[in-house]
């Protein structure tokens, strides 16, 4: 890795339509370019509403080729503007298969690699079953002119087995651009659970492995097409170091940009006061391939 | 699991010799079951002061066997509280092979199981690989009359793998007895940053397997038998519920009992909004069998 990269979060609403949508995340990407970021990340996928809420096939024609249209607009930006994006699209690669893909393009507009979302969820309101064939892609962090990038999609920050492969695969930061967000009627002290849990379980594997970690969301309210509740993202946002040290963060209301400095040297200074990478008992991690002991 | 339980840490000093150690661990045992504790959890290796501050072949003569002396004198005094007892006790399983082994009294004063330390940690002040061999008893939870307990010990919960193992097993609770501290001459911040990941790390684990966390550390400084800083336990025990949400926590300076009433219906109903292991990608976790993917 480069020794200090200037990462940026652009927490942004996606609920304007696509034509606005790409625009505003093209205006963001120029602004934190110009306040010298190294890397961008844009919420998952930015282009366009939730379209999840409700299993639609009319939605699938929101999908889009990897390389595509989306992508060739993101590479002349990524050139123009001499910084690194993470964009994630809903990549249509045959009909009737359709991934949730991230795309990753390096400074001089290449694409430098691709990630497909592997855990996919599915509950009321986020029914992305429906859409999104589990990747295929593995967890290899992708190559790039200022390191190896650890990109996940949402739902697998959930996953201590996701992180961790990126790290064993010699990640040096994890991105998860994200679409998480609470359901209206829940009560305010459960949505507070529901928040903080994502706070935690990404700091901890930021902790766990010794990588700062990069969390996009996307904000605003989202009505559903049905008679559901709606969604309202949860922004917060957040950069924390590889003691999972919260660097920089926002709250559930607010556009912006997130800056941090990430420094490769200070992720090695911490491993070697905590090693866990050395003590790992992998001779008896067998059951980690079982879906239940029993 | 019973349907609630009511659980305390039990956050003391253990600088006091063996004898004022044990015999403030009892009555605090008594004093928890008094106010209805129906499981109690000690601090790693609550009988003796860290003797890991340095290597001495003397300090394995505080070693004795499982079952042995302690176990006796905790075995009684399971059965005369009738509450559950969390142990840690330096094993002598045969001359020249130690290991630091939880033991579960239940509340009739059997033994319901042991666990042996898995992930042995090493670094300056704590010595433990020349003390502890590391646990050849896997990632069992414990059963027990009142559930099945997922006992881990300190290191081990750094790691997402052990508590992953311990909730695929059936465990219904995770227990992190522990010893860790700061280094006095340590930066302020640093020491912060250092605690915070110790809490934030287990309430992760929480988080990914939507179980409740026991986290019972020690507290006191213990001076260095040679020319070192010595440590102050930090103490900061908590419990946290399956959200990785905390129920009750304590500061670095109280010898104190925390009480928390731990409900198995609130973990499924957490699991059923959040269906984590219903989505593992065990067709391609291989990798975490292996050290690195280079």
């Amino acid at each position: 890795m480069k020794k200090t990269i200037i990462a940026c979060a652009v927490q942004q609403p996606c609920n304007r339509g696509r034509e606005t949508n790409l625009a505003y995340s093209i205006s963001q990407i120029a602004a934190a370019a110009k306040q010298n970021a190294d890397l961008v990340v844009l919420p998952e996928l930015h282009l366009d509403h939730y379209f999840c809420q409700s299993e639609d096939t009319a939605c699938f024609d929101l999908a889009q080729p990897v390389p595509g249209p989306t992508c060739e607009v993101l590479a002349q930006v990524a050139a123009d503007n001499k910084v690194m994006i993470v964009s994630t699209i809903f990549e249509r690669r045959a009909p009737g298969l359709y991934h949730n893909t991230a795309v990753v393009f390096d400074k001089d507009g290449s694409i430098a690699g691709t990630f497909r979302k592997m855990h996919i969820p599915d509950d009321p309101g986020f029914y992305e079953k429906f859409y999104f064939t589990p990747g295929d892609l593995g967890f290899r962090p992708i190559e790039t002119s200022i390191g190896k990038l650890g990109v996940l999609i949402c739902w697998d920050q959930w996953y201590p087995e996701a992180a961790r492969l990126m790290a064993l695969a010699g990640a040096e930061v994890l991105i998860y651009p994200t679409a998480i967000g609470w359901d209206p009627s829940d009560a305010a002290e459960e949505q507070q659970r529901q928040r903080d849990a994502w706070v935690t379980v990404q700091r901890g594997h930021a902790v766990a492995n010794g990588l700062p970690v990069i969390s996009c969301n996307r904000i605003g309210f989202e009505p559903a097409p049905d008679q559901a509740q709606g969604i309202q993202f949860w922004g917060n946002s957040f950069i924390a170091g590889p003691q999972g040290e919260i660097l920089t963060s926002a709250d559930d209301k607010q556009d912006l940009l997130l800056f941090a400095e990430l420094d490769v040297q200070r992720s090695e200074d911490v491993r070697r006061i905590w090693p866990f990478l050395r003590d790992r008992r992998i001779e008896v991690y067998q059951d980690l391939l079982r879906r239940y002991i029993d």
